[in-house]
């Protein structure tokens, strides 16, 4: 169930499972006009928790009981930098579960880290190292993080690309479960997302209860919605473009058209024919003053997989059969090619 | 066009506008780490102002520039009360413009308040009253407020019902301009969006300037989004059901089955049906083990309009013409009419 929580965390709430404390200087604090300490919530197990313990008893077929936002976060970075990377505000997903036993806790977990890599692998297409994590200030036993390659943070894994397994740098050394530590390799990423099994630490903390006065199971998992755009961007791009997963480009496509063509039928109908064949939205570039070249250049900077000109080359066609400029989405190169396409053959690529 | 600005201000930008102390004991302040001074933002002209004076010069065409977000905003208020209507942290609307001239901006204000009066009183069917307000420590020499009526609040305006202008309390008394003091009535209300010709206070403060190095005209104009739920509430509702505009509803309609017809092909029919008249979405009430009284009273409570109950009537003609109970969207009155109407009575009478 989506759920929004305040920002603000009374200091009351978070000195119940003690983390005003072991928090540390990461929180970020507030004091109002009446002297009430508060801080800029960096995750809301305690607010999450202390909601659940308000219901009325849960009957038994409303667990798992998911409860999930996607808001801004705080964190008193030391020094924030990278722009979105390593931010004091960010937006991050937050999950908190319930149940009303351990092996129930369990399942529940494994079905959301499921749920996570098909997000991450499936849906956004990334390789993406999933490591045994420390549950620290958190609390619970089970914990695990996902990371992305990543040469500007100074975090890291060590990962047995034998066996699949590996460990966060400050975990310590990695004891690979296939014994060939000769694949163990140690190299600098970013976290990317987190789950936890929380145990009963902050249910026994809030009295969020089973119907029979047992402290509920928790587990929570986040994922660094605003991290991961750079993350991305750091890992697929080159110095001359960005390139997305098709998820989450800002477009589809781009129709870049010259003055003469603005109005000619053909734009519209390379404009329709796009739209019935992407998601992701159509973006019809109408920057007629600029050059062409430079307005594919920039449509590349900003991460747009596909461009279609409608340009010289359609002018001089326009009354036998309409040629188009088309650069496909870049794989592992920046070489465009600049073949002249028709618009079916385009259309045919796209599928 | 959309943007989204961070919560927190840095002291920095704030006292350039000298608004650091002028906003008083509202501005909720952080302290970081390294001891920088931020605030909480609760409206953002000077982070706004700031970012379009980095931007390389505009051309003439770019403007009118509007700039808005939808986000968190926090006030440290005396006493937050009546939950969403007066509290800490609040959903607010902003949008802020800049134009070449004096001219220009009064004609984006009036534009944008047509588009506020739109919203207000065509979009959710508001008979909101427009009133002249005080600038107050956002500066600059016009302003409006839009005033909700509320027995809650200890806000109010004067208006007149003749000539339709008005004045709010903390304005004065009322000289209205049909001079006949007469219509004037005085009644306690709640704000709902303002809107303010700011002139060039902050252009210049951050060198937000023209290609002629002249500071440039700004208006902003605010909506309280989470602060409209309760006045709505409060203004529509009763105490057996809330009542909402449709646009704003929870839900176009709510299906209210009994176990016997959950999988009867009668509820297939009326949900599809009702799905492709109204666009809000329709909420399946499968609670089959609640009695269906309780069911509707609930669904009044958390305002869903329309009601259609499959239960002991239409099981009992289910094979003849099936008939259902209907329930339409209340107007002014809590007397549920419960007669009986066939299907296609329903999707008449919903056009």
């Amino acid at each position: 169930m989506k759920i929004s929580m305040p920002i603000l965390g009374p200091r009351a709430l978070w000195e119940k499972t003690a983390r005003w404390e072991s928090m540390g200087s990461e929180l970020l604090k507030v004091r109002d006009r009446h002297e009430t300490e508060m801080c800029l919530q960096p995750t809301a197990e305690e607010m999450c928790t202390h909601v659940v313990a308000q219901l009325p008893p849960l009957k038994k077929r409303m667990f798992p009981l998911l409860l999930y936002q996607t808001t801004e976060k705080f964190r008193d970075e030391m020094n924030p930098r990278f722009g979105l990377l390593r931010s004091r505000q960010f937006l991050m997903k937050d999950l908190y579960s319930f149940d009303l036993t351990k092996e129930d806790a369990a399942k529940t977990y494994s079905k959301v880290c499921r749920v996570y890599d098909r997000i991450l692998r499936d849906r956004l297409g990334l390789e993406v190292y999933k490591v045994v994590a420390q549950s620290g200030v958190y609390g619970g036993s089970v914990s695990h993080e996902y990371h992305l390659p990543n040469p500007l943070e100074e975090d890291g894994i060590h990962f047995c690309s034998k066996c699949g397994t590996g460990i966060t740098k400050e975990g310590g050394s990695h004891k690979c479960e296939c014994g060939d530590s000769a694949e163990v390799k140690t190299f600098s990423t970013v976290e990317v997302a987190h789950t936890f099994q929380l145990g009963t630490k902050y249910s026994k903390a809030f009295d969020a209860l089973t119907r029979d006065k047992q402290p509920l199971e928790m587990c929570c998992f986040g994922i660094g919605v605003s991290r991961l755009l750079p993350a991305i961007v750091s890992l697929m791009s080159s110095e001359k473009a960005i390139r997305l997963p098709p998820l989450i480009a800002p477009f589809s496509a781009a129709v870049v058209v010259t003055k003469n063509l603005m109005d000619n039928v053909i734009t519209e109908l390379t404009l329709s024919s796009l739209d019935r064949r992407l998601s992701g939205g159509i973006l019809l570039d109408d920057r007629v003053e600029e050059n062409v070249g430079k307005r594919i250049k920039h449509l590349r900077e900003i991460g747009i997989p596909r461009i279609v000109v409608l340009g010289k080359t359609t002018e001089g066609t326009i009354n036998k059969v309409p040629m188009v400029e088309y650069f496909p989405p870049q794989q592992h190169c920046d070489e465009d090619e600049s073949k002249e396409w028709t618009l079916s053959q385009v259309m045919q690529s796209i599928g």
